[in-house]
């Protein structure tokens, strides 16, 4: 079996766009077309339901349940704690919020409710503030935080801060959501196994398709009771989908070998940020924790396109704001010719 | 290649639960190992967009988008085409209603009014009446027909029909949306192009992994600005995924494969139905238009276990119906097989 | 204190077109200039509480709130029992559907799910056949049902009925809501206290702006637990009133003087059924039973018109039916000279 | 007609939790005993068309529209402006966020998009810069404002600013619209008719129950078109009430009357300021500018019962912060005496 032959590609040095810009390896693309699959509908595909039952072991949680995004699970999730008009506390700039395109209103009728999050990382004292309890408001309905924070710059909670804000879960009969897009990067950065980081969460959402690099599909995970619900939502939401082992066994194989090569893609990410201060951009380098880097650039789109005409592809966020993510297919020799290309 | 050795697979004579239970072909495999992709969230994936173009052109609409399933491309039509409080004028049985767990009020907070509808066919003067006029009722939001209607039977909307039903719309004011999860059996039924149902609607949802054997997808085509639209939609319902390619590679050689296989699908319906009426068993005949047949079975939910246990597999559907889903990969052998069973 | 001039009003001899026209009684206008009213907002206007309680006293429940009109009861009630995506199980033509422009979609996300009621009367066997049961589906959330049925002609459901459905409710684990609308009128044609029909029900929304003549507001009644949560959906619909004493109070003169006049309208209301049948007209007498008259008209519009310029009020609902419903304010003598009219 | 006799009311020296706690006025319950009506859901009392035309003149809009709160209005104007899924970009601390119990999300399926507001007065720049212009996030469909603004203080927003944010909305092509609760106090502190402030928007919610006295209701003013959209809206909320003109006639009595009392209110609240600063109390004063006063208080809580044992009444907002509201039934005396109490 060949890879296919992506002309288009071949032009490009590095695309940092995003962790979810890479391609199914060959390991994937074998495991597709060899996937053993039924109709997940009916819950027969064995594959889905391997990859739910692994997603599950990792996390500690009791069942998963396979969708084909991260926004999706996210949503669901959302959906399955709260009532309508209810509250979700969260960070300042988490993605529930920020690039689920105002989906929590839209299918759960709730609100956020922010608390700061400096480096991505909320104080424990003002979750507990942010806590409604007057007749007169909205009801808190959830808590969610999100780990590494994508827009704090891939930013990591320490585990004593997830430990405190469960606490305040607790006290408060709340349940804790995790937004994991990119939680292995997380474990990864905290030298931990992933259920050190999961096992203060209710419910965990885990993608397969950012670092890990699989093409498509993200898994949720908790409690028998809230994989049943949600599985009613993602019917509801059109996720349910026929033969999903073909997804699910690439997102098998991102599952097996990917979690080990994210300390090469934290490595590449201090290389590149070190290059870049060292070349005078603007760079918060406490931020850069795992696999993320923003750079601060006040004509932000037309350098990107600059950068983009010689082979390197970052994004331009806002009109000041440049970022840069790295992921596996990001080698050390194409970063050397990224960073010759940033710095010239 | 070889396909994999699916030990549960062999005991079952026949599978017909659904058309949705199929298998991806050795071609379709071989397809998505080798599918150029990208990530179709930033719109480049240029498999899923030769996909969207391909069904474009056969419903005679300006662009596609695809979708992981049939429910999710019906739902955002509905959102695109209604706002909060409207009504979806529907015939009686709808999938979209029936099938699709509360999501049109769920997400685009809108309610159905039905119509009744014959095998499967609303009467257009009925559709007429069913709009709503007075400042005291919900206004009427969208008309949508499902083609073939899969609870009436696997029926047809003779051509006439859409055009009537059509006129109406226009008359109204109103857009008009197909559920066309089996549209392809309904233009083999009728012998004719595709686009000569598809031309009468606005929007068009078409599956590809029910007649068509694709492992997952669907298809919504519309106009540009329809589709624009039902991007944020998708997007919202997160049903963006990432290198979708892999999925729209087997989807467009199930669209290259699967019409031409439907005239025996159909053929063999008629010859499995003809069987169960000589058996006794009481089929209304007259709905046996494409690939399903309904039969009228006291006790359908044992008898539905009786067979599953010969290798036979039928749908109970309520307490007094089961159904049978003819497929490709259901062979004149193995109709042979299963009618032994089910007349013995 | 003098009644106001009501130049408009001396033209009209009948208004028949609903029981919601009745302007206030001199009682009612000296009870609201006298009330005692506090801000029931902070839950302190002693009049609104008043009323709550007389209410729930009648109902036999144990609390009540006051809303500004029948839909937000019924609305609320809904929110109460249901979670996103549900099916409330309602009567053909039930006013929760027909006449509250989507809400039960919009606002709660819910659809209905409709079993056939002849002369307004739901079958218990049909109420439980439409509880859903498969994953596939939405489950059910609420069994709703309207004493008397204003689209069947304000038909009355027989008091074993109601006890059969609160077994199907109380087997399937479903609350079971009452839109009592004009529950007093069924009371009042079953000779029977208020109770002995709402105590079949979890939650009642009781009119007092209909055939009881209050110029506005309707009372929701059920446990403590249910009413804290309708007390959260009346704040997000817009129903807290600031000193809605004022109003309570003419709705206290209303539940003290009105149930013993509806006897009288129910009386009028077969007077003038029998002297439309004299003179040609259609209706079915056996939906005949309380304060409403249909009459088959197939040029309804007209007629209403006809009528309206001769000074008596009906209302052309669709294009073949005219109703007439009778109410305090229409006296023995304006009765005599409608009829004089009607029948000319 | 002699007033009720309020034993609870005698014991208050004065009663500054909110100026929502005024009593109808002798001239109010006069009016309302007196008020001609008519069943305002088909469009005919005379006294809401009066009140609503008259609200309408004020604001400088084509209609207006009744109904029983602010919070229904605001709602109402949301539901008008947006599509599910959209943001709406308001002053952070607003009303239509903080204290409508997530209404926008649950009924509009819309979320806030906050800007700063330092003193109420948010930034027109940062405004522009709030709406979001990316197919990855939700678009914008609203601008509202808050004046006064409630949280901030009761403070006003300067004209200027009006017309430069109402310039941002006509370059983004997006609807203006103002939580008016209060804009009469804005008006009379900046000694400017109404219309100078209304005439920046789009849609004016103004609430007749809070400086003005009236016992109920707010109105909402637009265009005609937006009218008749907000009625059906108003519906579906279930704020069509019937014989609403027993409300209206208050209201329109407050609308007379009201107004010029604000000066006083104003005055009134200064004297309380400055007498609380003078006793150390911390107070901001340069958020003084209508007739509300927050207080820092540590002990927020205690402090307000123990007032309240002493006929004192005041809001504890959080546990360290205090709200006074001064509205026309404090009078010179009340406040000399409340002064007493709180400074003692």
């Amino acid at each position: 079996m060949t890879l296919p032959d992506t002309a288009a590609r071949r032009k490009v040095i590095a695309d940092f766009r995003s962790d979810t810009v890479t391609t199914p390896t060959p390991e994937m693309r074998e495991a597709m077309a060899r996937a053993e699959v039924g109709d997940d509908v009916y819950g027969e595909d064995p594959t889905v339901n391997a990859l739910q039952a692994e997603v599950a072991r990792l996390t500690g949680h009791e069942a998963g349940l396979f969708m084909p995004s991260g926004s999706m699970t996210n949503q669901v999730a959302i959906a399955v704690h709260t009532r309508r008009g209810e509250e979700v506390v969260c960070a300042e700039g988490s993605h529930i919020y920020e690039w689920e395109l105002g989906m929590m209103a839209a299918f759960s009728g709730v609100v956020p409710r922010f608390v700061p999050a400096p480096l991505g990382v909320p104080d424990p004292a003002q979750v507990r503030a942010a806590v409604r309890r007057s007749v007169h408001q909205s009801p808190t309905g959830l808590i969610s935080l999100e780990n590494t924070h994508n827009k704090a710059g891939g930013t990591v909670i320490p585990l004593d801060v997830l430990a405190q804000i469960r606490a305040v879960a607790d006290d408060e009969g709340l349940p804790l959501h995790l937004d994991g897009a990119r939680v292995f990067n997380a474990a990864a950065a905290l030298d931990v196994p992933l259920h050190e980081i999961t096992r203060h969460f209710h419910t965990v959402s885990v993608c397969l398709s950012k670092g890990l690099g699989a093409p498509v599909g993200s898994v949720l995970t908790g409690s028998r009771e809230a994989m049943k619900q949600a599985h009613r939502y993602r019917k509801m939401l059109g996720g349910g989908m026929r033969q999903a082992g073909v997804l699910a066994a690439a997102a098998l194989v991102a599952l097996r070998d990917g979690p080990a090569r994210l300390n090469d893609d934290h490595r590449r990410t201090r290389q590149l940020a070190g290059a870049l201060v060292d070349a005078g951009y603007r760079v918060d380098l406490a931020a850069v924790q795992t696999n993320i880097i923003y750079v601060d650039l006040p004509d932000a789109q037309q350098r990107v396109e600059e950068w983009d005409a010689r082979g390197v592809r970052a994004s331009a966020l806002g009109p000041g704001s440049v970022r840069f993510v790295l992921h596996h297919q990001v080698s050390d020799e194409a970063l050397e010719g990224a960073i010759g290309v940033l710095t010239a």
